[in-house]
């Protein structure tokens, strides 16, 4: 009786609480918080392709997936793949997560394990090929056809062929000399430096002189106790020189290298590389440094001449290829070629004299991205947001320009391909859909589609803010732009609340989709828990809605951009609970430019302000992603002059904290300090934070730290 | 009478206005504020002596000043004086400020017009001596005997005779190789790198080699739109190589240079350069790297080589020699050593053979400055702190130990003797005095003191708050230390104000002394009108209370250093009208240190603290003042540990703005940025601000806002 009675107290008091939601912590939401994945991050199934056997890879085991039933066999536990590494005396691995099938017909799994990786092959239960890389190495790059591994060892690569034969391609390497690197800063879809042919036999590889380059002085503070020393990184600032690319060609069979005869590099871009299907020609996009001219070009990979130019494109603003050429898997004389010449990216089928077959696509949409071929059906496979400008789907689209959408209709997709490309996997969210895995067929309607794995919302036990989202029309009057407003947690309508409008606003990013919630960061919560409106608006100027859109900001960055931010707070102000005399404004990188650049120029709009990482005057920014936007400050110095922040620094007024990395590479700190300088000069007041050692972006605990910093900063000043 | 009731209402309205004292401005106190000279600086008279004979040097005129009725007549008029310089060819002058009478006998004058100097007789109307400098020169050092003039070039010295020839004496001077410079970064007492020997035939100077020594990498963003680029500074931290000195004997008459020949300088101090009244030897004092152990030594001038050491002294925690000996005028066998060996800065009495004949003062004073002789009375002129330890006065000794005050007998005063010593101008002030300017005889008390004069208080129209001083136990409970207490302006003792205490506390400074106002920084008056309790207490380790007071800190600066000033605190918590929950601190370079050790070790007490120019860690500060205190990081790992703020960074509760010059080359940014590297990784909370370009201090318009900055983070966070 009495343990009854307790029993009954017990659950009238636990029964209120356990219904009530929690709050979160900063932790919670920021990545590199201690409870970031457990609280923000939905459930993960890694997957890989076995050909068009689907893999899933978990700790212990990985499983074969029954695609019509989602029902899994084991195909290899950790323990069975570890007796085999160990027996041929490599090290153990402790989960299959970086694992991949290489070959469709065979049982071989590619091991990736550290510096170690290893071909097993688990029907035999041994080791088919094995290397272990030198410690320093890095850029790995595989050819499965021929097991010829290239690397690099501080800015020299090699190359070691399947027989264990080490070839050194060069030797000469250092900061200003690189070889098998990524060159260019990274644009024009440029991300790593080695290109194996289709059959592995050459490598194609840049070469990048940077000795030309002005060295930006990066502070060493990294020795405890000794004194700073500087770290000389090549910055190529607009307008100034610039490095030289070269793309050599190595063949192991000989040992020999051929570089491609280009002629004088200088203020060129060779970008884009692919090979032909019979691995003897070589296709790049060559670029004028102007960034409004290029062509593709064809080399032979034999003697390295250029044989011809296929063709060209220009565009009065700029031109930008960031796609290589993609021959189709069943026709080695045709390719796909992405341009937005038209106005919008879209695909195009080409031949190899270069003349143009047919558009296979077309529309006031984008195709973000090819991700490959259903060889059989003879079909393309890509990405776009023809569904909705927030969406992200999967399509197909046929020889004659039939498109379909794959698998499911909302939401932001991310494919990958089975082998043949019958298959792919979709590992995709929606506003009100945290993860879900769906195995999906692309040849038919039948076998249906498998919805393999939903994830539990990690976010169910938490009070969780309401986020809308909307379109309002641009400064321009005529172009729809979408916004996202998160109300604070527990909202009253009938008060008035700070706003904080969170911008990028840059080319090549977007903040508002139709992923979970829909792409609201974790610092938007965070905020609006703390009682703030939240605000973001992707303006003109920022990615997937076509040329004109992008280019409406060419040679005045931050100006069209700002006025589109305008109309977002008018929408703002327009809201009975915005309090429009307590708005703020954040932003990161091109996000910091546009914060500092709204604080000088719009003073009286905005009372609080955070910009990190921002660049204060596009001179100081580097030539390859500056110019495209800005020309050089001898050919556009009035467009120069009207963005540099250094020229607003006294129409500060409201409270501005700028935060920047000690030895950001991207954005370097001479933006922030001599902000700083031109502030105190003209006697306004910013505040300021430095974090010593951090690049462009502050990662793990120095990223909570962040986020601490900028909720403290509109806490003492915006509250 | 319209017109008689509008002028009463007039009346009745403006008197109680034209009454009414007015406020302050930032400007108004700040040095660098546009009216700062106006409104905080007591009109002045620049005087200068001819003999026995005293000037006052005007803009358009120089008069003689009769010593006994202060009447004035003219000597030359600036047209007289241009009229001769430009007849000769050169510079007209813009006024006499900077001009000397080298010659007692003589009607020459010494004009200094940028990088012309010229002798003029005026009695004659013609110039008697010229050299024009090369733009760059610097280090100017001229010898009224020989005529001859030293300078620097880029690091190099040279010599112009009389005669106008230029001596090379050295051309392979660099940043790393210096000749003619202050060496041993000005510790020392040494300012300067060049010594005419008393008749001008021999130039002794000093040469350093720092190749050797580690170069911080100061950032320079000079260039207006260009790469940042880095200026190495040689800067030997504590516990690492040093730099080597040499000391080098020019003769102009052969062009040859001996150097002392004093073996392997590695690691020795040659300090306090002294030339035998015949010019035929030098002595120095030599000091170890220790700094516990120092010899006079008299080297032979024409050889270089080492004659004998006179004596040597030692100490056990340190020896610091700060004034060179000084020869008799009358007997050129004796001269006065300054030493703190009986634990006060005393003059004793020695003979050439480095005989001890008296101490010829002793007390529990310190003699603060030798000022020179009255060579007819031979007497000795010097400053001293015995009349009290708040106070400077002017006193002389004869040669039996007889000391007499000489002039006014409070406040602090400033003389400047006359060729002979039979007099002084001294140009003082005291609490209630902002400055007055008397003519002293030296030799008896006829003719009596002539009072020149009385500049009127410039804050006699303002509003300014109540200063009161008193004395406290420090944390040994025995000793007193002085405080200086401020009260708001419109005090109301009923009130409770916050109180922010403003600390430097390191060696060779005091804050609280008898000058004008108690010493009270501008920056005190301003935050006293702003409605803070400004409070500031010499702790022990500050200068002129003696050497035990002083080594009280040592091998562990700041400790004892902070246990006084929390007595201070203890004090403040005392007084009713202090809010003891808005307590803050603020002090810069050794004053920083303060404030952060006091920040992040008594993490409850204060609840704001503004950090300028802080030592973070004594590892990243230089050898010879490091060391002095400090020793070696490995002869005390424990001391540096313990003081290092990085270990403190943890600790850090109320809001600290931590400002740091982003070119300071006394106290590298290194520190800071350390600081705020540790406290991220603490997690905790500091703000920062930087001047980049700005040194160790702000100065002109960049004070001005700095002090705004400071200001304003004490009005965020502790109002």
């Amino acid at each position: 009786m009495k343990k009854t009675v307790l029993f009954i107290i017990y659950a009238l008091l636990t029964l209120p609480i356990m219904a009530q939601k929690k709050s979160f912590t900063i932790d919670d939401l920021i990545p590199g918080g201690s409870t970031y994945y457990q609280h923000s991050v939905p459930e993960n199934k890694n997957l890989a392709w076995w050909g068009d056997e689907c893999i899933e890879l978990d700790t212990d085991e990985c499983r074969l997936i029954n695609k019509q039933s989602g029902k899994t066999t084991t195909l290899i536990t950790l323990q069975q793949l570890n007796t085999i590494l160990t027996d041929a005396g490599h090290k153990p691995c402790h989960h299959f997560y970086y694992t991949t099938f290489p070959y469709a017909e065979k049982p071989l799994i590619l091991i990736e394990n550290g510096n170690e990786q290893t071909l097993v092959n688990w029907q035999e239960g041994k080791t088919e090929w094995h290397i272990t890389l030198d410690a320093q190495a890095s850029n790995a790059d595989w050819s499965k056809e021929s097991r010829a591994m290239a690397y690099t060892i501080n800015h020299n690569l090699f190359v070691q062929t399947a027989d264990g034969t080490t070839h050194t391609v060069s030797s000469d390497g250092n900061i200003d000399l690189t070889y098998g690197e990524s060159v260019h800063r990274d644009e024009f879809g440029i991300s790593k430096g080695t290109y194996w042919n289709p059959n592995g036999t050459l490598l194609a590889f840049y070469k990048m002189d940077q000795s030309m380059v002005t060295k930006y002085p990066q502070i060493n503070l990294e020795t405890p106790g000794k004194c700073a020393t500087t770290i000389p990184d090549p910055y190529p600032m607009a307008g100034n020189t610039s490095h030289k690319v070269y793309v050599g060609i190595f063949n192991p069979a000989t040992g020999q290298t051929v570089y491609l005869n280009t002629g004088d590099p200088t203020d060129r871009y060779f970008t884009n590389i692919a090979w032909s299907p019979d691995g003897k020609k070589l296709y790049l996009i060559e670029l004028n440094r102007d960034q409004n001219h290029g062509s593709l070009d064809e080399y032979d990979a034999a003697t390295g001449e250029k044989l011809r130019t296929l063709f060209t494109e220009s565009n009065d603003k700029y031109f930008e290829p960031h796609a290589p050429i993609q021959f189709l898997p069943w026709d080695d004389t045709k390719f796909i070629y992405q341009t937005r010449k038209d106005g919008y990216n879209h695909l195009y089928l080409y031949d190899t004299d270069g003349n143009c077959l047919k558009q296979l696509t077309d529309g006031t949409f984008e195709i973000i991205k090819v991700l490959g071929f259903n060889k059989i059906k003879k079909t393309i496979l890509y990405t776009s947001n023809e569904q909705d400008p927030l969406q992200q789907n999967i399509f197909k689209v046929d020889m004659k320009g039939k498109r379909t959408l794959l698998g499911h209709a909302t939401g932001w997709h991310n494919a990958t391909l089975s082998e043949s490309g019958s298959y792919f996997y979709d590992n995709y969210s929606a506003p009100d859909i945290a993860r879900r895995i769906d195995i999906v067929p692309t040849g038919s309607s039948k076998p249906a589609a498998l919805s393999y794995f939903t994830a539990p919302n990690p976010w169910d036990a938490f009070q969780v803010p309401e986020i809308k989202t909307g379109t309002l029309k641009a400064a321009d009057g005529v172009t729809d732009l979408y916004y996202r407003l998160i109300l604070p947690t527990n909202f009253d309508p009938t008060q008035q609340y700070p706003a904080i409008v969170y911008v990028y606003g840059g080319p090549h990013a977007h903040n508002i989709d139709a992923s979970r919630n829909w792409g609201a960061r974790g610092w938007d919560i965070w905020m609006a828990q703390q009682g703030y409106i939240m605000f973001c608006l992707d303006n003109r100027g920022s990615e997937h809605r076509g040329l004109a859109f992008e280019q409406a900001t060419f040679r005045q960055l931050g100006v069209e951009e700002m006025k589109d931010q305008l109309c977002g707070v008018d929408y703002l102000k327009s809201l009975p609970y915005v309090d429009s005399t307590r708005l703020g404004v954040h932003g990161w990188s091109f996000g910091g430019f546009m914060t500092t650049s709204l604080m000088t120029t719009y003073p009286e709009v905005f009372k609080v302000g955070v910009a990190g990482g921002p660049v204060i005057d596009w001179r100081f920014y580097e030539v390859m992603y500056g110019e495209r936007y800005m020309d050089t400050p001898q050919s556009n110095p009035e467009g120069y002059r009207s963005t540099s922040l250094l020229n607003k620094a006294k129409n500060l007024k409201g409270r501005l904290l700028v935060i920047h990395g000690g030895n950001d590479p991207v954005c370097v700190p001479q933006h922030t300090l001599s902000f700083m300088r031109a502030c105190i000069d003209a006697d306004t007041y910013p505040d300021l934070f430095i974090y010593p050692g951090d690049g462009h972006n502050m990662t793990g605990t120095d990223r909570i730290h962040l986020h601490h910093v900028i909720t403290r900063y509109f806490e003492d000043h915006l509250k």
